[in-house]
C-alpha cells in the first residue's frame, strides 16, 4: 500500500485526497496547528491525520502539493528541508517555469518531482476532474492518482507540461470569467447596461448568464485567482505573448477579493466593486 | 427625399448605404481619388457619385461616417472644414470620449451631432444589424437608418452612449476571440496543444472550432481591429477599470496585421505569427 502526504486539504485537495484513498492508498495530512474547518475537512473526506509535517514527511512515499498557487514554493522549500526522499507531486495552477523551479529545489532535497496540474471542480463526481502529470515517474503517479472520481493523464513534454496545460485551460475559462465581468461592469458604470443585456439577447443568448454565474461561482474564490492569474501572465509572457489579458484578469480577481470572507454578493454588488473609481 | 453623404464605403459602409437607400433616401459617395476597388463596391450597392468631398458635402442633409477607427477624427474634421451644417452621424468603433470629441469638433464646424455604433456583420440579411444611435435627434437619425436588413436602435444617454454599447459589445466579442487565439498559441509554442484539444473536448466542447473560427474569419480583419482594441482599452481606463485585457488583443492582432493582404492563412500559420519570439 502506498503511503500518500496531502500537505493542505482544502476544498480541493482534501476532494483529491478522498478520491485517491477510494482507491486504496493511505493519504495523510499534518493536523497540527491547523483549524478547525480543515480539520474537519480532512475527516470527513476520510484522511488520516500524521500530526506534524515533518511525521507526515518521513511516513510518505508520495506528497500531493495542493495549495493555493502563491504558497506553492514555500510548501516545497519546507518538505525539501525535511531530506523528503520519496515522490514530491506539485499540482498547483503555477507557471512551468515556477513548477521546474519547485522540481530543481525538490531535487536537491533528495526527493523525485513529478509535474502536475487539476483540470476541474473537486472530485466528487466521475468524469469532472483531470489531474494531468508530467515528468520521469509520472506514469507511476497517474496509476496512483486515477482513483474513484478522479483522472490522471499523462503528459508528454516532461516537468512543466502538466503545468502548462493547467496553465492554458485555466487562462481561458477564469480569463474569460474576468474579462466578461469588466464588461458588464463597464455598461453598468457607463449607464448602457440595458443596452447590452436587450443587444446580448439578440447575438449572444448565452452571455447575461454567463456573467451572472461568473460573479456567483467565482466571488468567493477570487482572492485565489490572482495568483493564478499571474503564474499565467508569467507563463504567457515566457512564451513571447501578452501577458496584459492576464494582468487585467489578476487586476478584477484582486477587486473581488472584499468577498472572500463573508455572504455571497449579488451581481450588482460585483459590479460596482469592480469600478470603484467612477468617472465624474 | 434626404440625401445622405456616406464617407467610405468600405465592407461595412456600403452595406450600410445599399440598406438606407432601399428605405428611400437617396445615398451619395465621393468617388474622386478612390481606388477601383471601391468604385465597384459602391456602384455594386447602388450608391450615387457625388465626385469630390465637398460636392457630397454640400448636397447632403446627413453624412454618415463609417470608417477604420483610426481615421474617425480626420474625417470629422474634414467635413468640419467644409462648413457642413446638416446632421453628422459618427457610426465607428470608437471610445465614447473619442466620439465626444468628434461631436466637439462637427459642432463648431457648424452641424448637428449624432453618435453612433454599429453592431453585427455588414447588413445583408434581416436581422443581423442594428446601428445604434444617440443624441439629440437620434429619434429622426434612427427612423432613416432603419431600412433593408438594418435596424436601428436608440439609446439614453446622449453623445458617447452608443458609442458605449459599441465599445462593451466589441470589448467581448473581439477581446474574447484574441484571447482564445493567445491561448491556442501557447499551447501550440509550448507543445501542449494536442492535450489541451483533448481536455476541450471533454470540457468545453465548442472551444477549438470557436478558435478555428477565430483565427478564419478575423485573420484578413485584424489591421482593422488594432485601433478599436486601442479605442476599448481607452474606453475601459476611462470608467476606472483595467486597460490590460484590450491592450493585449492588440498586440495579438497587431501580430496578424501581416494577413491584411494575400490568401487567408492556416490556423497553425496564425499560431506561429502570434509567437515569432518563441522560447528558447
Amino acid at each position: 500500500m502506498t503511503t500518500i502526504g496531502l500537505l493542505n486539504p482544502g476544498e480541493m485537495g482534501s476532494m483529491v485526497g478522498a478520491a485517491v484513498r477510494s482507491g486504496g492508498s493511505r493519504v495523510l495530512w499534518a493536523g497540527e496547528g491547523r483549524s478547525a474547518v480543515t480539520r474537519k475537512r480532512a475527516s470527513e473526506a476520510g484522511l488520516e491525520d500524521a500530526g506534524s509535517v515533518p511525521a507526515l514527511v518521513s511516513a510518505s512515499d508520495v506528497i500531493l502539493s495542493v495549495c493555493p498557487p502563491a504558497a506553492a514554493v514555500d510548501v516545497a522549500a519546507q518538505v525539501a528541508k525535511l531530506r523528503f526522499a520519496g515522490t514530491y507531486v506539485e499540482g498547483n495552477a503555477i507557471a512551468p517555469a515556477t513548477a521546474r523551479e519547485i522540481g530543481g529545489i525538490i531535487e536537491k532535497g533528495g526527493a523525485t518531482f513529478v509535474d502536475g496540474g487539476i483540470i476541474g471542480p473537486p472530485p466528487v463526481k466521475q468524469g469532472t476532474t483531470r489531474f494531468y502529470v508530467s515528468g520521469t515517474g509520472a506514469e507511476r503517479i497517474a496509476a496512483l492518482l486515477t482513483a474513484g472520481p478522479l483522472q490522471a493523464i499523462v503528459v508528454p513534454g516532461g516537468p512543466g507540461a502538466a503545468s502548462t496545460v493547467k496553465m492554458a485551460y485555466a487562462s481561458w475559462t477564469k480569463g474569460s470569467s474576468a474579462l466578461l465581468l469588466a464588461v458588464c461592469a463597464l455598461a453598468s458604470a457607463e449607464g448602457v447596461e440595458d443596452a447590452l443585456v436587450r443587444e446580448w439577447k439578440i447575438s449572444q443568448p448565452d452571455l447575461s448568464a454567463r456573467a451572472e454565474g461568473a460573479a456567483r461561482s467565482n466571488a468567493k474564490k477570487a482572492w485565489r485567482f490572482v495568483g493564478e492569474m499571474e503564474e499565467i501572465a508569467a507563463t504567457f509572457a515566457a512564451a513571447g505573448l501578452p501577458d496584459a489579458f492576464h494582468q487585467g484578469a489578476a487586476e478584477i480577481y484582486r477587486r473581488m477579493e472584499v468577498y472572500k470572507e463573508g455572504p455571497a454578493p449579488s451581481f450588482a454588488d460585483v459590479l460596482r466593486a469592480l469600478t470603484p473609481r467612477r468617472p465624474a
